[in-house]
């Protein structure tokens, strides 16, 4: 009460508050500063509300939404009373509207946004910045597996891990893979795709990621599980693949990569698969060329970028690769993520220990905005599947990915009747 | 045995021969000029052997070996001995391996061709050229339903008519019609589709074609089978049309449109069903962006264009649309148009009364070229599903296309769940 007094700071904040509003495109919420500034006014019926504890929190809102309310956020300065994802996804599908026109911006701002260039060097560091924090960390809320991408739920209720396994067979169906065949990873995490394929459909994988602590947990693995002899993890940037392969994978990479790599990415595929080839690329994407969050750049992931479908196409076109197959996910990865919180939320102590709360805060946000934007559109997850100019192993329909054996069986004599 | 008194112009012509062989790569082909020019020499492993008539048509393929070909293998001028399709194949393959670098120039001569521009009037100038041949030719080799589109097989060895009506409800189970719905159709050759939709998913359709006949015999069709009250057929440019859908169906249209109106095209997909809809194109599209052959522009389908994958999604990136699902079903093309030339031998004399001989000559060239680039993957055959930013109500996976009705009933009930 005792800021009325000062007629002209109240008038200031309120009208700070509902510039901040609008610049979210006035979605159902209410932003509060303190206890007697508010906007919309109490009566209106709001999905949540954001208190913001201070004045700098506010003017550091007003002049950068995106950065000011995550580092507000992380720094426990705002709190959001209601359900933190559904506020992010109303907030989301505001701005959306908001912005349909001006597309013609959007596009090029995508195209030209070279901020965080991918060199060799900057590479490693921003994928150290993510991955190299304890896998303690991520153990408390990933699948046993330890499958940091996109889960694929068979049935809307299968449980994380069901479709974290489910998955896997997808990418393999999906590459039809053969005993015997080799395989090359690029960016492989914790390697338990790799060692999936090795071990369920007899390949011999050579996997790439150059964060040291996730290549030396997956080597473990891999002798653990008896199959050293046919996983190999290489602690090494993908652009530095050698060798040649029936197949070339990459689950959760491309988002790493950045637009101005992917014309030496086609090249490195191209090399390694050669026109007989085949390869999945399975990754986060967008409608539109659209850059990630400020914010989600600054302290989550340096460097990312997820490209539009056309962007990522372009990455195949001068090889003459043939798209097979593209579908889209962002579904499950909404539901993947849920799940995920789920098992953050659920060790938010040892979080906190682990991290310290800023970060944990940081990284609730994150996970938090991400199932929004997976829900909202915002962001999308595409699984593309392609194949060399002579690659004509191809299966004759899709119906292999989601039936019984014999389905199978039919398509593999057909191969063998075309081959 | 005349012309070998004049060995200069013997050796002009053998050196022309050579000079066409190695234009086309140096497939395993025989060049033959008259009794006693050949290249290669008789003892080399040929698939076939290209008799060419006269040195003025050794002169014409020369000079354009496509415009050269097409003309004279019309005209009769040319003959290949040995199966003209996998003749056919051999020289798109071996072009293809020729010209496997160089593909910048490539992606930039696709972009810029423009030579043969869709304005309203050209479309309806186009298409008329193609469509208003008269239906009694057309049904002498296509599907009962006169389907003038890429079929889809659920098993290799599905008749014509089978896979016409599987490609059907596959598109219209991609779309996950739901009775009531409206749907609008851009392109709808004789209604097949239209009636189709309207008849097996209760779905009251709006058809645009600019071809009169065509749309004559389709109204026809709707009112025999009852359905004029749920089917209207409108013989119209669909850059006019009007109203708002829940879906828009555009099969085989794509290729017409050329890549100057995609932007239009986005425009209007936009404004029929807004950020709430879904769509398909299902279209011939290659790898990457390259015009068709001079020779089919000439005289099979002027003004056409097939567009690569990512030329194809930038229709929809400016309008917020997600790309759901992306099939290749070029192996399907390949299969249907064997059945089409098997229809269109069995009944080559008809044809030939019909069309004349130059011009039936023209139509079997153009048939057995589109198998072979469909098999050589030079023309690869997209159907790409999109839904608005707001459409909520998508299947949870794509098995419905391939199961029972239990699993379909499983995924109406999720769909209910969520909306």
């Amino acid at each position: 009460m005792a800021r009325s007094n000062f007629p002209l700071f109240h008038s200031v904040c309120g009208w700070l508050l509902q510039k901040v509003h609008k610049s979210i495109g006035h979605p159902r919420v209410r932003l509060s500063l303190g206890q007697d500034e508010a906007f919309p006014a109490a009566d209106a019926d709001v999905l949540a509300t954001v208190s913001i504890a201070d004045q700098r929190t506010l003017a550091a809102l007003a002049l950068n939404p995106e950065i000011g309310f995550g580092e507000g956020y992380s720094q426990g300065r705002i709190e959001v009373q209601g359900d933190l994802v559904r506020f992010l996804e109303a907030v989301l599908e505001s701005i959306r509207s908001a912005n349909k026109t001006g597309w013609h911006s959007k596009l090029i701002s995508g195209w030209l946004d070279r901020m965080q260039a991918n060199s060799l060097r900057g590479s490693a560091r921003n994928i150290h910045h993510h991955y190299d924090l304890s896998a303690d960390f991520y153990k408390l809320w990933l699948d046993p597996q330890l499958a940091y991408t996109c889960a694929y739920f068979p049935e809307p209720f299968s449980t994380l891990e069901q479709a974290q396994v489910a998955k896997m067979d997808h990418v393999c169906r999906k590459l039809w893979l053969q005993p015997g065949e080799r395989v090359v990873e690029a960016g492989c995490g914790w390697g338990a795709l790799a060692i999936h394929m090795a071990r369920n459909y007899g390949v011999k994988v050579r996997a790439f990621n150059i964060s040291k602590e996730q290549i030396l947990i997956a080597r473990e693995r891999a002798k653990e599980e008896g199959l050293a002899g046919s996983v190999e993890f290489i602690e090494d940037d993908c652009r530095n693949i050698t060798g040649s392969y029936d197949a070339f994978v990459s689950v959760g990479m491309l988002e790493h990569v950045g637009p101005q790599n992917y014309e030496h990415l086609g090249e490195i595929i191209d090399r390694s698969i050669g026109d007989t080839g085949r390869g999945i690329l399975h990754f986060i994407g967008r409608n539109y060329p659209h850059p990630f969050s400020p914010w989600i750049r600054k302290r989550i992931f340096p460097g990312a970028y997820a490209p539009s479908l056309a962007q990522a196409v372009t990455i195949l076109e001068p090889w003459d690769f043939s798209v097979l197959d593209v579908e889209n996910l962002r579904s499950h990865y909404a539901r993947t993520l849920e799940l995920w919180l789920d098992g953050f939320e659920q060790s938010w102590e040892k979080v906190v220990q682990l991290l310290g709360i800023e970060t944990a805060r940081a990284w609730r946000l994150y996970l938090a905005g991400s199932i929004a934007a997976f829900r909202a559109g915002n962001l999308q997850l595409f699984q593309l599947v392609f194949a060399g100019a002579k690659c004509r192993k191809i299966p004759w329909t899709r119906a292999h990915l989601y039936s019984e054996q014999q389905v199978e069986q039919k398509d593999r004599e057909w191969i063998r009747a075309i081959s």
